[in-house]
């Protein structure tokens, strides 16, 4: 058994304490967090002079404070990994093993996650840390890889893409329907085909619309719809950015 | 029964054929296309001049040939409708009755749609017209909305940045990992769940990351990484575009 210590209780920490709480082979022996949470089944503390013993202790906080609190925990040669994607693994203490635990999701505390099929990507310092990260992943998710810092870097700024800023496209088109008393749910179905056509097609081949085909005519009339909106230059760059990917192509 | 001619079979003309031949209470007398189609069960001709007797004529063509092909057609006071989202009704010829059938998803012939979902927003110059179009839509689809031209461009609009931009994003995202030998499958599960959050969250609610919390750090440590990638000045303006939106929330 893989005896857990969670520090952190936001919405990484809230869904990893569910998802290894329902797995076998791991548990969590204790959730620390600076305010005691109301009806948690586990062990928990709010001292960290308190912390208990356990094979992988994981730090669920925010990443500018990775570095400042992993100096300050009562822990030695004690294996302790963040949750990050986008802080190197170095940022921690050399107080003790460093190692991440970095779940390629996004999450909120409405929402119900699978972490089945959430990549996990674990990295530490030697291989038998490593091993022991791998077998703990493997105990709530199907799909966990190796990454080190560098390229989990890449990864963290390749989600930014497909989560921050595609979710700021829905807000731009919820906005601009909402302007003109359009229902955005109508927008919906059409938002979740095009995340699902990635499971049979490349974003190249799915790639439609009047960037692609150089339709000036469409593209001058949404300008000319965007004319008073802050919108506009987004429309254009991201535009001028599809046609230029569809000359390479052609 | 009403009756269906479909004129034109690309992808729209397909699934629309698809999902009137699975439904009850329409059907398609006849499908018009320039290339016979193999294996088709439905009458089809190549000649404008054999057209049948229909109640509606659904023009499934590309935009820039809605106009004069509405012209040619051997037709006189009959409804025609067009399927586009980016072009207005009156470009269609006067010598009929115009209409729009507006199916507002992605289509390509490798993926299934689930046309009960899929909103379908119509438009008619008279009741008549207007009702029978959307008796049409309810035999194939649960969500159906009388939308008129106006609105409808701002609605193809907002489906350019929910479909078109956002599937450039996560091409973009998509080349960054390929670049760096990252399998873009790790990604697949926060693409789902940043559409599939919509469900519960509003875009605004569900944004997240380094722009709306402001963190100068990574997005310097980001953009660092896009040195030299023509999508730094795309990460640039939606990280920008992301945090003026922040703080006029805060």
């Amino acid at each position: 058994m893989i005896r857990v210590v969670i520090l952190g209780y936001g919405n990484v920490g809230f869904h990893l304490h569910k998802a290894i709480t329902a797995s076998l082979g791991v548990e969590v022996v204790q959730v620390y967090n600076r305010n005691r949470i109301d009806n948690l089944a586990t062990a928990q503390t709010q001292k960290l002079t308190e912390l208990v013993e356990a094979d992988v202790y994981i730090m669920a906080i925010p990443d500018n404070a990775i570095a400042s609190f992993s100096e300050v925990l009562p822990l030695s040669n004690k294996l302790v990994v963040h949750t990050s994607g986008g802080a190197a693994m170095n940022q921690l203490s050399s107080g003790n093993r460093k190692g991440v635990f970095y779940l390629l999701q996004t999450f909120s505390k409405e929402t119900e996650v699978d972490f089945n099929n959430i990549p996990i990507c674990v990295e530490a310092e030697n291989v038998n840390d490593t091993a022991l990260l791998k077998k703990l992943g493997e105990c709530i998710s199907e799909s966990v890889v190796e990454i080190n810092s560098d390229k989990r870097a890449i990864l963290h700024l390749a989600a930014v893409f497909v989560n921050n800023f595609v979710n700021h496209l829905y807000g731009i088109a919820s906005e601009i329907s909402e302007e003109n008393n359009i229902d955005f749910n109508l927008l919906k179905p059409l938002i979740t085909e095009t995340a699902n056509k990635l499971s049979t097609l490349s974003p190249s081949d799915a790639q439609t619309g009047p960037a692609k085909r150089n339709d000036t005519k469409t593209i001058e009339k949404h300008l000319h719809l965007l004319e008073d909106s802050k919108y506009a230059e987004i429309y254009e760059l991201l535009t001028q950015s599809i046609y230029a990917n569809q000359k390479k192509q052609d």
